[in-house]
């Protein structure tokens, strides 16, 4: 089967035990978010035990507090009522394995594509090419807990972002399943 | 128990059959992702029949083809090696109720804050109060299938996205759990 089988074939067997949850309401049912990294190996709805309806889960490369996450985040507490958010990266992340200069390069027109796999990059074949990739910032991170930091700083000192809603972090290792908390993440966050 | 504790014994409890998902590799092991909508009623793991380490997930309010969101794709693809991408919308989505004028007016300083609930809008109290909500694009959707049609496009477009990628574009149905196509959407996204 292609993905594409595969996914609808699952879709199906999904619904067909959907039960009762087509009455869930769309205001999230306890009332928090999480945003965190797009990662394969990271199931939110595992890691933090949600069932559908329970929470908003906001996800792209890192968990970083991008203007997009942010965005999210605000419509989250102010059209749908939630009080407190988490904010979770995790140990291994792609986004530390690489800067802007290296994925800007990568994505240069001139230059061989390449994806980072088990063994390292290999080569992909040719991508589109293009200079955009130096006008983005890829939000890259250098420092596992420095980056929870600055995300839940950046959130807390955001002018939409109440100071009633606590924002917490911390980093899931991807070896144990387990959430670590950043405790200088936590307290930047602190509400007021 | 307060959300965060309820969260964090969840947690000890999934880390405790965790099992040997600790081996699990960097990459998406079914080398796909999916773009779909913060909604709390939407499990991408449990519609998408997705186990950790097979597929990331990008999600944000409205499942939104934001600058963000195609910097999570390109750095999924680019770095991560995957080949065919998702965007799922859905049904009774949050964003159809609002638009850029009501948030950005929710949340001026001058006005009370409200928060859309099962009931509708009510008050929740006193917001931080500031006129960035004006120089925000929230990304609100007028028609569920134009906007997904509009997203797929968006990312075939993009200068830094392949053409070898297919781009399928689904609404989820918030009442059945069921995937259903936009075909218009689909075929805007249609690999060369």
């Amino acid at each position: 089967m292609s993905v594409l089988e595969e996914v609808l074939a699952a879709n199906e067997a999904y619904a067909a035990g959907f039960g009762d949850r087509g009455g869930l309401a769309l205001p999230p049912a306890r009332g928090f978010a999480i945003l965190t990294c797009m990662d394969a190996r990271l199931d939110p709805a595992g890691y933090a035990g949600l069932s559908e309806g329970d929470a908003h889960v906001i996800r792209n490369a890192g968990g970083r507090a991008s203007d997009d996450a942010i965005r999210s985040l605000v419509i989250s507490y102010k059209l749908l009522g939630t009080k407190e958010w988490f904010v979770v990266h995790h140990t291994d992340c792609g986004m530390e394995f690489f800067t802007n200069d290296v994925i800007a390069g990568l994505l240069d027109s001139s230059l061989e594509t390449a994806a980072l796999g088990p063994d390292g990059f290999t080569d992909v074949g040719a991508g589109p090419g293009s200079d955009a990739g130096h006008d983005i910032d890829w939000l890259t991170i250098a420092d596992q807990s420095g980056a929870v930091v600055d995300d839940v700083s950046r959130i807390r000192a955001h002018p939409l972002v109440p100071k009633s809603i606590p924002v917490y972090g911390y980093l899931y290792d991807v070896k144990t399943g387990r959430l670590v908390e950043v405790p200088e993440a936590t307290e930047a966050g602190r509400a007021d």
